[in-house]
């Protein structure tokens, strides 16, 4: 299957338009923080959201809308949550109705997304005041949309291909924000996936279900699950193949163009991770079956020290043991060997879960790249599973110490 | 229940001896590494353990030699965790013999323990040359073991206090060290408890079994689990109380003992948490068992967020809320009351599961003193539990990033 990336992120399939402004939910000027993506004719729609019991009011809102498969538009704002407030969906229903008001979309029709503070009351006039100019603008500008949702983010998180279905060329695009309070289970802060494959609602939903659980589910910057976690997939059908209504050839393609994407979305998420250095993945190959394969990586991506040791560039591997050790999967630890790996080379440091001798120099050197390897060899089983994390460094207590002001 | 603080640490208990030297295991002459306590008759003996995977060979040494019940000497070493090397058990046997050597003390009845670096050869021969110094420096120093067994710990941790045992004066006393990889499930790091109280083993064991689910068990620094987390207690039965074979009058008043010991010697452990600056303290009440409680006030000790924002003195309250949410409680999010309280006084940030006004001034002064308490009422039952952990720090990074050098 060849799946080949092009420019354009949300804006490169078909009939999909996007845009972002400052509106002044954010203090700073130079700061977009209101975006829109909007597709030409109503689309398949499909979406994972936070699993954490304090959900952000927009959650509600966009599993709402969603429910009947279909949508046309997507509006997010960030600098503010709507998160535990008293009159939160209200705020988010509003901003479904003023994209209604210029576009003509149903409000029905629209997912929503807030990002930032929990727990402040969200302004709608600065959005009352720019929705005009918001709509007006909407073009090739995936840029823009990427850059209005970011928050704590320091790039822009972008990636768009294309991919044949039955012989029928089609593009798949999709944007990302979200390197604090990221830690998913179902989906990841917010990424917005646009196609223009036609595929029944149903199977879109299905296959961003599986999707997540190899990619945005196996990111993790701090352990900490936010309340507003949201992906939406919008697939307009315009590429003009084959209607996808059930498994088969086509669907394992367009499957596979979504995965694709969503792991460089993955990647570039942990990257970015607040104050991270680089980016860590951690690889886990040998395990009786995936949910093992999953657990351990997860547990050593989210580990505190392992993190630190990896902004220091120290071949601390006891403290990869040690995740593995109270990650909760039943491994046998005296199988277990690790070694760490970048484009600086290889180094094994534990065989049969002991120590083994190894050159620090070369350790150091692995280590100091800017992405680096931690593979687990569980050899139990054939099974794996891929987690990607970054490192611990002073920058994300800076960052987090004093967030709201 | 009168339980009055004294002094002496493991030595204040009648027929306790202690010790602590300089070896040679880590390379800071200044720094001790090598301690021994002595019960002059063979004592009762309870232990609980990490129920990490990877698990220190002294740990299961240990165990071995407290099955019996009994035990009279334990012996510890830091600067080496002897965890994850091919001939650990060997080595912490050698230990054991050792002191048998000096003191005719069977190997198995000493306990043995070693906290410090994972995976790296550890050396009989410093101790082997300091153990007749170790011996023969016996007697009322706790200082001395409390200072050998710290790590990267800045304070000694010890306790002692005198209670009554059906009319007669009992003592309990303990020592104890480990300010990073806490986040102990059955025990933290390391921690010695002795006592004079005459008791069966079985009820020792029972006594610290269930203690150690409202003390230690409810600490976290950084939410690693630590390979060799050993919490044992030693009863030697000289204060010459009636025995205590069951439950009863008496064990409730050992066991209260007990628990002022822990409950103290957790929250020295978690305010000298690497790099930390303040206790934090989370209390839940309101809760229909005692097993939601504490799964909440973890699930908020543990957040990266929520500690960054203490370290900040930022009244983040939505971070508490978030923490809550993926805790895996089944809560009702919209009955939930957050505040923060210290010595400066209180604020009250969240009603029902929404903000408040409050005066952010007053936030600030209550979060920027040392100890903060965050109290959260679930107001759905009567239960409550309270979790001990700290802020995170560029002291914290710091000390992380390059610990093996």
């Amino acid at each position: 299957m060849q799946i080949t990336e092009i420019e354009g992120g949300v804006c490169a399939p078909k009939g999909f338009k996007a845009n972002g402004v400052h509106c002044g939910i954010r203090k700073n000027k130079l700061k977009k923080d209101f975006a829109l993506i909007v597709s030409e004719v109503r689309a398949a729609a499909a979406g994972v959201y936070t699993q954490n019991l304090v959900k952000g009011a927009p959650v509600t809102v966009t599993r709402r809308h969603l429910a009947d498969g279909y949508a046309r538009a997507i509006v997010v704002n960030s600098g503010n949550a709507n998160t535990c407030n008293a009159d939160g969906e209200e705020i988010a229903e509003s901003m479904c109705k003023m994209v209604e008001k210029v576009s003509g979309i149903p409000s029905g029709d629209v997912a929503v997304a807030s990002t930032g503070v929990i727990g402040q009351k969200l302004d709608l006039s600065p959005m009352k005041d720019h929705i005009g100019e918001l709509y007006s603008g909407l073009g090739f500008n995936s840029d823009a949309a990427a850059e209005a949702i970011m928050t704590t983010d320091t790039v822009k998180k972008q990636i768009a291909a294309e991919f044949e279905v039955g012989g029928v060329r089609c593009r798949i695009g999709g944007i990302a924000k979200g390197v604090g309070m990221v830690c998913p289970n179902m989906a990841t802060n917010l990424i917005f996936i646009t196609t223009d494959v036609a595929i029944t609602p149903a199977m879109l939903q299905k296959a961003l279900s599986e999707d997540v659980k190899s990619s945005f589910n196996m990111v993790s910057v701090d352990g900490d699950q936010s309340t507003n976690d949201t992906c939406c997939v919008l697939a307009n059908g315009l590429a003009g193949n084959a209607l996808i209504d059930g498994d088969g050839e086509d669907f394992r393609a367009f499957c596979a163009a979504l995965n694709h994407c969503t792991v460089k979305l993955s990647k570039m998420l942990a990257k970015d991770g607040e104050g991270a250095t680089k980016l860590v993945e951690c690889k886990v190959v040998g395990a009786v079956g995936v949910e093992q394969a999953r657990t351990v990586c997860k547990s050593v991506i989210k580990s505190s020290l392992v993190k630190a040791a990896m902004f220091g560039s120290d071949a601390n591997w006891g403290r990869v043991l040690c995740a593995i050790g109270y990650s909760g999967a039943d491994v046998d630890v005296h199988k277990i060997d690790v070694a760490f790996i970048s484009r600086a080379g290889r180094v094994d440091v534990c065989k049969n879960g002991y120590g083994i001798d190894f050159s620090e120099e070369l350790a150091k050197s692995v280590l100091s790249e800017d992405e680096v390897t931690v593979l687990i060899d569980l050899r139990s089983g054939e099974s794996s599973a891929t987690a990607w994390g970054c490192d611990l460094t002073y920058d994300y207590v800076k960052i987090n110490g004093d967030y709201r002001t």
